[in-house]
This record gives structure tokens, sequence and C-alpha cells, in this order.
């Protein structure tokens, strides 16, 4: 009911937004946290060791990190990602700058929280291949030294758990914010911060209608609570001929979650930041340019194709949406006991 | 020539050495640089963002820091690494941290530098799979964020070269480096810094024999000029119990490199620095524990087993060889150019 209102309340502010100047926002400079995880600079420190840790993995080879590449946009620059054995995933890494701005992850919104989501890709067979999360909190348990982060996050006892592993490596993503874009100072006031090409675009992303689903300050929708997600099918006009070039019916997205036949071909909007860094694009990472990829969505979910100089220009608004990184520092790994490795 | 004198004054040395007080020496804060490759910030910038690319693997996931993990031990804590597709690899990863005081990398011994080994890996096929170093510079190039980097460490012109991105790693390379270990304090003079147990553990390393081998700054030998290594034979007594069950002689060492039979398992004499991050040991990663790797190689080498409190105090002895690890920054890499990705 909640939602319902939510979601038609949300038409209701995008059919004003287009008639009126559209409400253009810039990306919020603290990410919010669960009330049960507040962020706090102990639970980051750990969470960062956690996310950068291969050892969480079967092989011992694969870390959040590996697929999250903090060092560039925040994924791994391939179709889809490898994780243990060379074992190739069936989806693009999504990007985890930013995300802790997302009220569902994963392509197909199946996790309702940061904190949900960590848990995973550790027992994912194709990606980091431990057996269960047992496996994965006794392999914590078993290098002490993380046992002191531990108690310095989440207090004295029994805290080296896996909902408190969780939590941290959500706290640490929760930093993982790239404001002040050319966009965002743009719209807070700074008009010299976009080419005049840029504006063009800006312009028209909402003419062509890309705003209708690509709006709010990641761009992946309105504002919603934690668990609900922006869902829209995908493509929406089947009959051009990307949607054969890359294959864009064979995952059936969200279907894949609730077996619902209304939600094949459904996907959560993905967010528009930082695209310059995240090439290659859609769900199964099949278009690898941004003109390409403004193409396909306008065919696909528009269903007509735009005008070069529109996807030039939009292309370019596009481009300004890469923001700041945040300079990270490398976290110290404990080391690995000798006695409890295997054989 | 030059070498056979340089050796014999090693040994020469060494007897006095063992006669006298032992020539403890503390690391060196600076790696010396060749001629041609002086360290400088715009090296170790460039050179540390390569260190930490996968996209100058086949697949795109393997960096030189997959496998010499600097926020950990310099290692990957696994008997042997795993490169493109899964593959294994047949020798445990030596340590980055301070190989840039060793006069010979890789456990054969086959480069003298370290802009020499960094042109390795990446054409290894089980590592990082590239076809030839030319498919290598051609990835760097085709990021075309790279060049500012390369133009700011080597000047204008055609800079962006494969021994350029070498020097460039090398010099990175050449700043791991991890002093001020209990150990160092204590040959500089701090006598609080070692424990009783450590300073038994001291002389027990010197009367069993172990510093004919380990000795200098990094226990890897003494000092030799660069493309001169310290190699021994290892296991040189053959006949214990260890042989078998760690399958030590099943990799023949130098002599995959020279193919002289008299470099049948002979190996260049690895550091002992930082060992506690760094199991498992041997070429072949097959010893799990610090005790047992005395164990193994005082049989190994010197044709005994030790009592039990001699292998207790030369383990506590090689714990105070941890050093202090050098704040790391992350680099931010340049974003993959969508045109130039592949189908």
């Amino acid at each position: 009911m909640k939602t319902i209102s939510l979601i038609a309340a949300g038409l209701l502010a995008m059919s004003a937004a287009v008639a009126q100047e559209p409400p253009w926002q810039a990306l919020p400079t603290v990410a919010p946290a669960p009330a049960d995880n507040p962020t706090t600079p102990a639970k980051v420190e750990l969470g960062k060791m956690l996310f950068f840790d291969p050892r969480f993995s079967s092989t011992g080879t694969v870390s959040c990190f590996s697929c999250h590449n903090v060092m560039e946009g925040g994924e791994d620059h391939r179709p889809t990602s490898i994780g243990v054995h060379g074992q190739k995933g069936g989806r693009n890494a999504p990007t985890v700058w930013n995300a802790a701005l997302l009220s569902v992850l994963f392509w197909d919104g199946r996790a309702a929280t940061l904190e949900e989501q960590a848990k995973g890709p550790p027992v994912n067979p194709i990606e980091m291949g431990m057996e269960n999360l047992r496996a994965v909190i006794d392999s914590i348990q078993h290098i002490q030294g993380y046992r002191p982060y531990f108690e310095k996050a989440f207090g004295a006892g029994d805290v080296v758990t896996m909902d408190n592993a969780a939590r941290a490596i959500a706290a640490y993503e929760r930093t993982l914010l790239t404001p002040n874009s050319p966009y965002d100072r743009y719209v807070l006031g700074d008009k010299s911060a976009l080419t005049e090409q840029q504006v063009r675009g800006m312009k028209a992303f909402v003419r062509v209608g890309c705003m209708t689903c690509h709006q709010g300050p990641l761009f992946s929708g309105p504002a919603m609570p934690a668990g609900t997600g922006n869902f829209v099918r995908f493509p929406s006009f089947p009959q051009n001929p990307y949607v054969a070039l890359y294959d864009l019916l064979k995952d059936k997205g969200r279907f894949a979650v609730t077996h619902n036949p209304a939600d094949e071909s459904v996907w959560r909007v993905p967010m528009l930041r930082n695209l310059v860094y995240t090439a290659p694009y859609m769900h199964n990472g099949s278009v690898n340019t941004l003109p390409d990829a403004v193409r396909v969505m306008t065919a696909g979910q528009i269903g007509r194709n735009l005008a070069d100089n529109d996807v030039d220009d939009i292309v370019a608004f596009l481009q300004s949406l890469t923001g700041e990184f945040p300079q990270q520092t490398m976290p110290r790994l404990p080391p690995t006991p000798g006695e409890l490795l295997g054989p």
C-alpha cells in the first residue's frame, strides 16, 4: 500500500518534472545508514579490510575488490566477472561506487540492503565459491588478527560474526561516494561547470524521455525506501535489431528471483554515474561504447532511433556525471596463521 | 672472475663472522636503483598504477598485485599462485616486500633486476597469459589515460614503451621496504627490542649454521652485484623424510634455466623477512608452519634434527624480522575506453 502510493507519488512528480524544470538532484555527500548499523570509523576500517581480503573465497584469490575495483569504476571492466577456478558469471558487475544510495541491490534487486548484498558473492559457487556462510566466518575467525578490529567496531564478546562482517563491509561501502561531478557543480549553481553540448544533452535527456526511468541523484529512479526497487522491463520495445545483436532477452532478469511471469526481462534501473569508467554496458555487458548504449536504450525503451547529434549530446551529458573519487588508503591485512593452512 | 673472487671474499667474511660477532645488518631504508633508472616520484606513481592494474592480463583479472599482495605479506598466502583461467603455477610466489634489495629475482634467479623481472609474469601463459610483450604495451597504450603519467615520468615522445613500464614498476617496488623490525632496532642499538628468547634464537641461528646461507640485511646471502645470485642446493642432505613428505626434489630449480646438471635442485637463497606473513613456505609452498620450515631446513641443509627448544627459539627470532609496512595509498586507474573493448 505504502509502496504503491510512493510509486504513484513518484509518477506524479515525474509528470510535473517533465512539464516544468526537471528536479535535477546533486549527489548526497553522506550515505544514509540503517538504524541498526550506524556508520563509524571502526566499522569502516574493518569493512575495508574485509572488502580487500581474498582469503574468504574458496581459492583465496577472489575478494569483493576483485570485481568491484575501487581503483577504477568500482567494477571490473569485463562483460561478466570471473570468479574462482576461472568461472564466468552471467551478469555485468554493478559498480560499488554510490551503491550505498540504491534502495535495492543486484541487477534483479534481490537484496534490500548493502548488508544483505554482502553475504551473496562469498557463497555464490561461481564468484567466491565458499560452501556456506559458516565457512566464511570460520575463515575470518581463523585469522586471529581480525578479532581486535571486530571488537573495536562492535564491542567485546562474540562479535566475530557474519552479520557483523556484513555490517562492516556495508559501512565501508557507505563511504564510497563520488560527489562533485561537473553535473553536480552545475545543479548546485556553477553554470560554467558544463559545456554547451552537455547542457544540450541534459535537455535532450529530458526531451527524449530518458529521465522517465533515470531520475534522482543517481539517475536510477525516484527516492524509495530500502528494499523497494525501481523495476522496469528492458527491452520494453523488443522489436529492434539490438535485441538479437546483444542477446538482451536471454537473461530473464527479476523473473529468476520471483518466478512471476510479469517479472520476465524486468530489471532494477541502473544508475548512470561514472559511466566513463564502467564500459562495457547492459546487464550482460554486451555493449562496448556509451553512444551504442544510448542507442540501445532509446530503441529498447522509447521505441525509436535517435538522431546522431542527440546521441552525441546525451553522451556528453553522461560524461559530466563522472565524480571525484575519494582517495583511498590501503588496509593492512592480518597475517594468515600457518598453523591453520590446509594441506 | 670477479664473481668468483666476490664469492671467495664472501666465504672469508662468513668464516670470520662465525668465529667472531656475526655481522648483523639492519635493513637499508633506501633501495639502490640502477644508473639508467633512478627512482623518481613520477615513476613510482606510474609504477604503482601499473602494478595494481589487472587489464594487462589476457582476462583482465590478474595484476602484479594479485600474487604480490602488498596489503599482506607481498605474496598470496597460497602454496602456488593462481593465474588466468584458474591455472596454478608451480612455485610459491616470492614476496615483493624488500625484493628491491635482492641481487637476482625469481626462485631460480633468472632475472638480474626488478626491471627484467617485471616483464616475466605478463607473458607467462599460466600467470597473466598475454601473448607477448607487444600485446602488453598495446593494451597499455590503448588506455589513453596512461600517457600523461608516462610523459611525466619519462618525458615527451615515444615513451609509452614496455621498457618504461617495467622501469616504473621497478621504481615503485624500490619503495616497498619494511624497516624498523624488532631485529633492526636491536642491531641498531635498542637492546630492549628483542625478547630473551629472541636473543637466544639469534645465537642459535648462528650456532646451528643457518647464517651460512642466510646472512646480510635480508638474510638472503652476502652483498652481491645485480645479476649475481647466492645459489645453494636444497636439499643438500636429501636423506630425510621431509624430502618425500614435501616433494622437495620434484622441481629441479635453477636447472630448468641453465640445463646444467650441476644446477639441479639449486635455488636462490630466499630472504627471511616478514615470514610471519608469508606462510606457506619453500619453493613449492608445501610447508605450512614456521617451526616445520625450520625443521625442514636444518634437516635438509645441515643434515640433522634440531632440539625442540632450538626450533622454538629460532622461530621466535624469525618473528622479530617483521618490519613496518609503509602506508600505501591506492592509485586511481584511468578508465577503459569502451571503443577499444573487444567483442
